[in-house]
């Protein structure tokens, strides 16, 4: 689910750009790093006999966080040495687990950080189950990561009439998935709280809405959300694409601002605070497009229609199934492909004939949590 | 790795064909069912706090094991109530986890023994790493099962000059192979040992050579293999493939019979006898062929070619990938797939001009372990 992680679209394009792809997303976690270390350092000693247990939230193939990982397993081995360590990545019943173990086996060109075949007594388990619920042993897990996962939510609440995306939506719309967002963001927690052990610790890197309104590709004047549905609604308007395709594109996905993310620590009645959980940090972050700083690099001396080239790919690489998924299916494979291309194809020739401010930069919210001891 | 399950050559048969090719599989894990009921009535209840924890190794899709895998949590759930029960799935690296996580939360056509879904506190992991090394934490296993998966050998340590299975092959392959098999065998226990909580229990069913030499598809007078090996040949003495394609078709596998079984058991110095494993039981058993019995029941009439035609693909599913891997890469996909179904082409023809005695009987050992308390 993550954006910039290996996706078919990118992998299409020559090295240096699928580089380039990766990047931003491993910028987010290389933010995080103190946050990882001061986490390890503050967790108790587990009872004896017992493994040390790790998880990753919404994993995908365990590319991006490979290297946080390993850090984390490095600074745990240090500081409980001899322990076994299980490492359980979770991530919806439709990823691609197999790819995954490969990774994490090292039987992949990534071969970077191959925490389990570097260190003895590594267990690596997966959870095909989504984290709106519990998926590990009460009590068992002393540290848990997310990043860019938990912005999709369980369930659409309803299609959006006017927009791709509920961050151009109607106040109902907005309210309604505001709504499943906090629901969600509640069972999230109190999963956790329920897995984790008396101390034990979660840092999430998730995207957001910051404190002065900027989220993904809404930070330097064009909203690339606006762009989606101006193409789509341009489809639709020439006759197309049908009402009903229009309105069956919008992503399930809300981005949750700092005060959403706080709510269930500050409500003295919430649940997640009778079970424990206490907000140890929070704060909001930026990281740049990469393909927007390759292209400002001068050194690079791209044209625009290169960066466009370059910039669209990532893109469709997580959007792509939302607007296919809304074509009806009664049309052909092929209809339906010549479409979406198009749709991307016209991103792309935006992007070429004016570049200004298009960029698809990362904001995330950074949230440090620990379980009552 | 199962034979007998979903696979897409059998799927793209009828329906009555498909159920027809998983109920052999399905028999020889309900010919265990009373071995299951006693290894949970034989476990001690585990510490205070902690989850009961079941493993099925060799997992595949997790379809033929859900009936079993169900009564087994129901046993577990009367003798302790109350307790969160976590099943582990483990397999190859390559296997189909989307699939087998899509299966156990009821969303595929399955919709049988949907334990999870129908209890309380059920956890559902899987491990895509091979059972020849501990896949579990130390002594967390009440537990672990598997049924028709630990023939499949670490790796091959040689290629088979005169035939595709070792059970054709000359005395120095064999005894390579059985070596082979052996140190896996002891691989298999001894990551088990470590995994099993004491008193904590295995069942296995594992294809083997019985007591009087019959093994997978040799029980009435015409050897699958060999007649796999005849055809195989032909293809060659035609020229259609070269010396090399015809020596790269071997299947990793060994058919261990009870005496291999039980050695590391009977052998007062072995490392499996030190980390505390002590055999409860062992025997053979034989399930006929699903097909061979639709075909011998006169209610059915069938024609011999409707029978080779029901009969051949199941063999195809699990059988055509040593066949396809052993053609050169350098032929293109078309010419390979022309190649591979001109093979199975000429098994059914062969089977539809003389049906006697071909049959895929499954020859499993039965084996129930305990880990000392």
């Amino acid at each position: 689910m993550t954006i910039g992680k290996t996706g078919a679209t990118v992998a299409m394009k020559g090295a240096g750009y699928y580089s380039q792809s990766t990047r931003g997303a491993k910028d987010v976690i290389d933010n995080a790093t103190g946050m990882l270390v001061e986490a390890v350092a503050a967790i108790p000693e587990p009872p004896a006999n017992t493994p040390l247990q790790i998880a990753d939230f919404g994993a995908a193939d365990g590319g991006t966080s490979k290297k946080a990982i390993r850090e984390t397993v490095v600074a745990l081995r240090n500081r409980f040495p001899g322990r076994q360590i299980l490492v359980t990545y979770t991530d919806l019943p439709s990823n691609d687990y197999s790819n995954l173990f490969k990774n994490i086996l090292g039987l992949t060109e990534d071969q970077d950080n191959n925490y389990y075949t570097e260190f003895q007594d590594i267990l690596v388990h997966a959870c095909g189950i989504g984290f709106h619920r519990q998926l590990l042993p009460d009590a068992s897990l002393d540290f848990g990561f997310s990043a860019t996962a938990m912005h999709y939510i369980s369930e659409k609440p309803c299609e959006i009439n006017n927009h791709v995306h509920v961050v151009g939506a109607g106040v109902e719309t907005r309210v309604a998935y505001a709504a499943r967002a906090a629901t969600d963001w509640e069972n999230i927690l109190l999963g956790r709280a329920a897995e984790l052990r008396p101390g034990g610790r979660l840092v999430f890197m998730n995207f957001c809405k910051d404190e002065i309104g900027r989220y993904l590709g809404n930070t330097d004047g064009i909203n690339m959300f606006d762009t989606f549905n101006q193409l789509w609604r341009g489809m639709h308007d020439e006759g197309r694409i049908s009402d009903a395709e229009y309105l069956q594109a919008s992503f399930p996905q809300y981005y949750r601002n700092t005060e959403e993310f706080s709510a269930p620590f500050q409500d003295v009645t919430s649940p997640v605070r009778a079970a424990g959980l206490r907000l140890i940090s929070i704060h909001t972050g930026l990281v740049k497009c990469p393909y927007r700083a390759a292209f400002e690099d001068s050194s690079n001396s791209m044209t625009t229609r290169e960066f466009a080239v370059s910039y669209i790919p990532t893109l469709r690489s997580w959007s792509e199934t939302v607007f296919l998924n809304a074509l009806d299916p009664s049309r052909s494979p092929e209809e339906r492909e010549a479409l979406i291309d198009l749709f991307y194809q016209r991103y792309e020739d935006l992007v070429a004939a004016n570049p200004n401010g298009h960029a698809m930069d990362y904001v995330h919210c950074y949230i440090a949590i620990e379980k009552e001891l």
